[in-house]
């Protein structure tokens, strides 16, 4: 290990559980620990469980952190470390979770929404750091977004920029659980794109993905729809290109207001690879505006797995 | 006139006029000149233009200038007010507007997009004075727009961002005249509108609207539009009315990402005035997410007719 390497902690807290990782500057993970989150006991609860995974990772180290990191789901106000109505934890109305951990362990914190973290992330450790500006895109449960421009986050007004799953692509599309129509997260969603699949799977009787499920339509996942597409089945490339084009309609619009042409994909969505990015990118060029047509620029993610906790450190070696 | 007052040059240049003012720091217009683009005569020419009303507006003036600004079409690399294929001025590949005034005036000259310029406008005279994000939208022959956050203006990587009027709300929707789908420029662009009230009028045979234009359907207007709907016109009402509600699903998209609240709305066509920006309003607040309902903020733009000569002498206000 270099020496005098600067270390941070990044807890990224999601609805099930909390995950911790001691980062090093260089973006290695040299310690991790996971607790449960237990987010229907309430705020109180959840915080008392991040300082047992802070206590725990912490126990016996010698290591000297520089900072805490914490990604958090909700609208994050950056003064106190304010995490406002997450959707997935109940109860928090508006909790300065960050001053809470800042005061208990005498060390700098810094609270950042999670998908800005993720976007963070990639800027400081991983496929962003030769861009100064790139989307983010985080393809999961639902389609996250953070905007990075000249090296700095965009946060909007109140920190709730880069929603991007609710770029309406269609108003007469699919209802979103956001209670608007068309949103691309109604069509790009883990969940949403699975309840398509599973509905539309009885119109392609000779679809490997009957097979692969056993036929129990349960059992539908994008794995399997990646695993039948790599066996060649024409459904499941089809299902891929065209969540690649929808993707690409909502993404050009975002380009063409932005003038950001960067796109880095991740979360496990993204794991369709190649072909889905292949869309994306074609759709794109076909529908952006002239100057930038030669620059878009469509790119895998390289956080994987650890792309929670590395964001989450991320916000401290950003901030120093 | 309040003594000590600075003053600057705006030069809002278009395809077919170039207007000049000179204006006060506190946005009053104290001379005007126009003269033609003559943009045909190709870059050359039409720099002399240009060259010719400076010289018509200064003489025998004693006001000392503080710089000159200029609101110019297409893409403007603002280093060197370098003006980059704008599209009405044939012949323009990258022309160093900004130096060749600069070197000719021995002045400050700041160039900039005319819907940025615009933006910058709203915000240093305008309706834009009092918030420190927003959205200009001027909604003319194109939908144009521009992006004050936190008190700037969004450029994105080249200066192109601000194309709001290439949102796309619906990829089958009308063809536009970039190559894409579905733009809110589509349904909302002067000659757009014009067209597809020309084609439907017919099935609206005792609409108001027939009476004003005397049954020649040429004479179909955004102005004509406004007075049949003034006169109680159902047909004229509903045009009014689902503009606002394409334009308000373009602008949720586009308050989701960037989590600005504010639009100033200006151009032509919001002449229809407070039901236009009502039913904008209430799209909006119909679909954006929960943290923005309560926060968007529909308001007109209050630089009018002289838009363009005020947006780019603001530019010299903005850049002190």
């Amino acid at each position: 290990m270099k020496k005098n390497q600067k270390f941070a902690l990044g807890i990224d807290l999601g609805g099930t559980n909390i995950k911790l990782g001691i980062v090093s500057e260089l973006g290695k993970i040299v310690s991790k620990v996971e607790v449960k989150t237990e987010a229907h006991l309430g705020p109180k609860a959840v915080i008392k469980n991040i300082e047992k995974g802070i206590d725990e990772i912490l126990k016996n180290k010698k290591i000297k952190l520089i900072g805490i990191g914490i990604g958090a789901p909700g609208i994050v106000t950056i003064k106190k470390g304010i995490v406002k109505s997450p959707p997935n934890l109940p109860g928090w109305d508006e909790i300065p979770l960050g001053s809470i951990i800042k005061k208990k362990y005498g060390i700098k914190v810094n609270v950042e929404n999670d998908a800005n973290a993720a976007a963070i992330g990639e800027m400081i450790f991983g496929a962003g750091k030769k861009y100064s500006s790139f989307i983010m895109v985080t393809l999961g449960t639902g389609v996250g977004g953070g905007i990075i421009y000249n090296g700095k986050l965009y946060r909007g007004e109140i920190g709730g920029a880069g929603e991007i799953g609710h770029i309406s692509i269609n108003p007469n599309g699919p209802r979103c659980n956001c209670g608007s129509t068309g949103c691309i997260e109604a069509y790009a969603g883990n969940h949403y794109l699975k309840e398509s699949v599973k509905k539309d799977l009885v119109n392609h009787p000779s679809s490997k993905i009957w097979e692969l499920i056993e036929n129990d339509l349960q059992k539908v996942s994008p794995r399997i729809i990646q695993m039948a597409a790599e066996l060649g089945d024409v459904y499941a490339k089809e299902i891929i290109f065209d969540l690649g084009v929808n993707l690409g309609i909502a993404f050009s619009s975002l380009s063409n207001v932005l003038d950001i042409s960067t796109f880095i994909i991740g979360g496990g969505v993204a794991g369709f690879g190649k072909p889905l990015l292949t869309s994306i990118k074609t759709t794109m060029i076909s529908r952006v505006l002239t100057p930038l047509k030669s620059r878009i620029n469509i790119i895998p993610a390289k956080l994987k797995n650890e792309a929670g906790i590395l964001g989450a450190s991320s916000l401290v070696f950003y901030n120093t």
